[in-house]
């Protein structure tokens, strides 16, 4: 019984698919020894804890609850799923205002009841959007803050692995950076196929042009496929997220976090960097860019920022201006 | 990169809930490099497939099939949550006859392509008779088939630990015997409330009784407040139980098992026995137990064996006095 920590991990939208995977993986995985379930749904919720307490985990509190306040109570770390969930055929831009509204809540939840939060991990969708809107009102520090966008590296990686039929976890250097939407840059530069530079394997164009769609229309194909939304993969690199926080092994992925310092010229924007997630939270590099690649992640940011004002337009999030009103870390 | 095995662990019903969590639980778990996801229902079980790669999971191979040569051959794991699913209102014992067919077919396919397997854990109700068919049927030896009765027993705990109000790891002891089902049999002798033992703490025999039959509705509670049947849970224990046969860390909570050589006076039915699981596979010893628990376990064992000789006069499974012929082991 060594837990990663003691401090309270909340997972916000245990009732549902992701949220309920999630707590079992931080259970499994010992992440802490004290968490907390919330879900306005109180009914699915207890029926979430309740199987959490069947599975016996020798020397975790559980609890669950349907209020807010004893919720973000004290919560050193959060995992939130919870929002409205994307259903066949909606980009993730339909769901933009619903949960930017619900991220809005949230961040003022944080500021409200658990000020000295270490790290948030918020996933749902638009998560460059949600996380943005999350950090801004919750008044957290930049590093404090990231956004789920590491499926689409595994996609990608995934992808490369069926085209050259090797196992998946021979191709490494994988990014797809830019926007968590059909806007995401999938970097090549880094790649090593067995060892070997992706350059030097001349994937011809159309293959590559294939294998960037599936990337970008992964999630898309999961709800094709099982009828539903996926909950195992995002559970599962959230709670890895989270534990690299705690603490736990360093998370590499990349992650969707806040752009301040103009790195590409960019500002005042979520999006998935270069990055790693540890103890200190999450810190970001540039990374190794074709022109070709930075020209798309021009575009990807711009459509942020697009986003980020149509947000700033329906009164959900105040104006870049204003932000450090509200959060003095910005 | 550490295994705990490189040899093939089958997921069967891996297009599912329960199979879908087990195969993330053991790929968490590291249990084996090499996990083979079947169903029957080939695009549900891509889109699992499909979620397991987006995991990204290091070392690990993959692989999905809906074919069950492809499936069984050179399995020397597996875990099956394949069956028919229990609905709201169904009692175990309605699901009987689907569901020991789809048993016998199983057992079939173990004996046919998968010979050298090592151990099954069967969890597919009513599993005292699914796991019995899959053991006649297969050839196995009674250590190597399991079918999962522990969320008997932390159930039990669980409302344990609610009425003294209390963690629930802080009461040990607890064991469940018998059919798993409702006449299941929780045999209290050696539980102890934070290090006290039960019998001093005099529970009103009408309280006893409440929490007795919480333990026996743990499962139609979940799907009266999910409104779908457990997955964490079963899930989660199933996993444990083929971690311990690989070698992993011993499972202590009752499991269903053969019992051969008349222990109680009992022969010729699997039922959750005070067990332990180790890479021998199960062994059990006869339960402290006092004179109302055994004349319920005596009740509990009749019943399993009616279940059993309704089974056999269905067809689906031979007379006793021929399992020799199946399994030379019986």
């Amino acid at each position: 019984m060594s837990f990663l920590t003691n401090k309270k991990l909340l997972i916000v939208g245990a009732g549902g698919a992701i949220g309920s995977t999630m707590a079992q993986l931080a259970a499994v995985k010992k992440l802490s020894s004290n968490i907390c379930l919330y879900d306005p749904y109180l009914q699915g919720l207890e029926g979430v804890y309740e199987e959490m307490r069947h599975c016996g985990f020798d020397g975790i509190n559980f609890e669950f609850t349907d209020n807010v306040e004893k919720a973000f109570t004290n919560a050193s770390f959060i995992v939130s799923s919870g929002g409205a969930p994307r259903k066949e055929g909606m980009t993730r831009e339909d769901l933009l205002k619903g949960n930017a509204q619900i991220a809005a809540d949230f961040g003022d939840n944080v500021k409200k009841y658990c000020p000295n939060c270490e790290h948030i991990v918020v996933i749902f969708n638009p998560a460059d959007i949600t996380g943005l809107v999350v950090l801004v009102k919750s008044g957290l520090k930049p590093n404090q803050v990231t956004t789920l966008a590491g499926l689409d590296t595994t996609r990608l990686q995934s992808e490369l692995a069926k085209y050259f039929n090797i196992p998946q976890y021979e191709v490494t250097g994988c990014a797809t950076l830019g926007g968590h939407g059909e806007k995401m840059v999938p970097v090549t530069s880094d790649v090593k196929i067995q060892g070997k530079p992706l350059s030097s394997m001349n994937i011809p164009a159309d293959k590559f042009a294939e294998i960037r769609l599936k990337t970008v229309q992964g999630g898309s194909n999961i709800i094709k496929l099982r009828g539903r939304s996926s909950n195992l993969s995002p559970a599962y690199v959230s709670i890895e997220m989270i534990e690299a926080a705690m603490g736990g092994k360093k998370f590499t992925l990349p992650a969707g976090c806040f752009v301040k310092d103009g790195m590409y010229g960019y500002k005042n924007v979520c999006m998935a960097m270069q990055s790693t997630i540890d103890a200190n939270g999450v810190s970001y590099t540039q990374a190794n860019l074709t022109a070709e690649e930075k020209a798309e992640l021009d575009a990807s940011y711009e459509h942020l920022c697009k986003m980020r004002d149509e947000v700033i337009g329906m009164g959900v999030l105040p104006a870049v201006a204003d932000w450090s009103k509200y959060n003095k870390n910005l």
